[in-house]
């Protein structure tokens, strides 16, 4: 299937985020790395640089969460899975000189507190996570209340870690924060036997 | 003590970065907020905003392990220090309209992969606060191997829960993550027992 000039943005994009940001990311540059005459930019994303950024941040989270249930769905069991997903996320690390990690976090510290739309297209993301964590947890046994949780110390963990390991240029915390989310993941299944 | 004008560039750059992150802040800006004359950046940070950046990241890093010291040094016991950061944290989100959290977490994301000598100052702080949270865990009576991976735990936790919290404008990642932590603590001062 040919790749559209319109996705061949969208994919540059998202790399260009993960590793500059979305304030150091210039629409030239978008340009140029996708092999995209400027006005098209504008032909496909009226709304310019901020209605890309929105579409680039649910499109990202979109893909990382099939990336997550596939991964998890992959696993002989759920406390494999949150292994294998922790150790994929240290070997992608690795693998991209510590550049690619979460393709929205480094965006929705920026846009916090300075543009609102795109915030809430962060927030939908992480909720959607949480939600889809949760429901794959609940379906592995653990209760209702205590599911969400365990996702949300899943993603959390995975998002700091991903922090201090690109800081540090090391592993260590995403393994550490791995064993400990599988130490949440145990405890709530263990409440529940 | 008055305030000089290097102390009020510094603690106006920390604010800035802490809302809009190291690209979206302008030197501009700074003088504008800092209310100094432009040539006093350069007559202060010869080395212009990249140097202003290292000293901003190392000075508001050592102002929060500070603050984490003290916090822990305050509480009758390390459990209960560990839930009153948590508990802080969330407070200073819902107080700051989810601005102020970490001081140096945007900045460390943006500059990983695209400015070596800032990248080195966050890994600094990070290693710094990895270093004396495990000092403090081990006197609490985590073993020694332990103590640094609790410490790990800790500042991963807080730092996811910040991304996700300020995204969603909710404190709950925040609260999950403390108790994930004192889980985590918990187990190792049990192990340890």
């Amino acid at each position: 299937m040919a790749v559209t000039t319109r996705d061949r943005i969208l994919d540059t994009t998202a790399e260009l985020f993960r590793r500059y940001g979305y304030t150091g990311t210039g629409l030239k540059q978008i340009v140029a790395e996708a092999q995209a005459p400027f006005g098209s930019i504008y032909h496909h994303f009226p709304g310019g640089k901020e209605q890309l950024g929105q579409e680039v941040i649910l499109r990202s989270g979109g893909m990382y969460q099939e990336l997550f249930e596939t991964i998890l769905g992959a696993s002989p069991d759920i406390v494999t899975g949150v292994r294998n997903l922790f150790e994929g996320a240290a070997e992608l690390l690795r693998q991209t000189d510590y550049a690619d990690a979460c393709p929205i976090a480094t965006v929705a510290l920026e846009v916090a507190n300075s543009n609102e739309p795109l915030r809430m297209a962060t927030a939908e993301v992480f909720e959607g996570w949480i939600e889809a964590g949760a429901a794959r947890f609940a379906s592995a046994g653990v209760p209702g209340e205590k599911a969400r949780d365990v996702a949300i110390v899943l993603i959390t963990s995975l998002e700091g870690a991903f922090v201090l390991s690109r800081a540090m240029r090391d592993t260590e915390p995403v393994r550490v924060a791995g064993e400990a989310t599988v130490v949440a993941l145990r405890a709530a299944l263990r409440d529940a036997a």
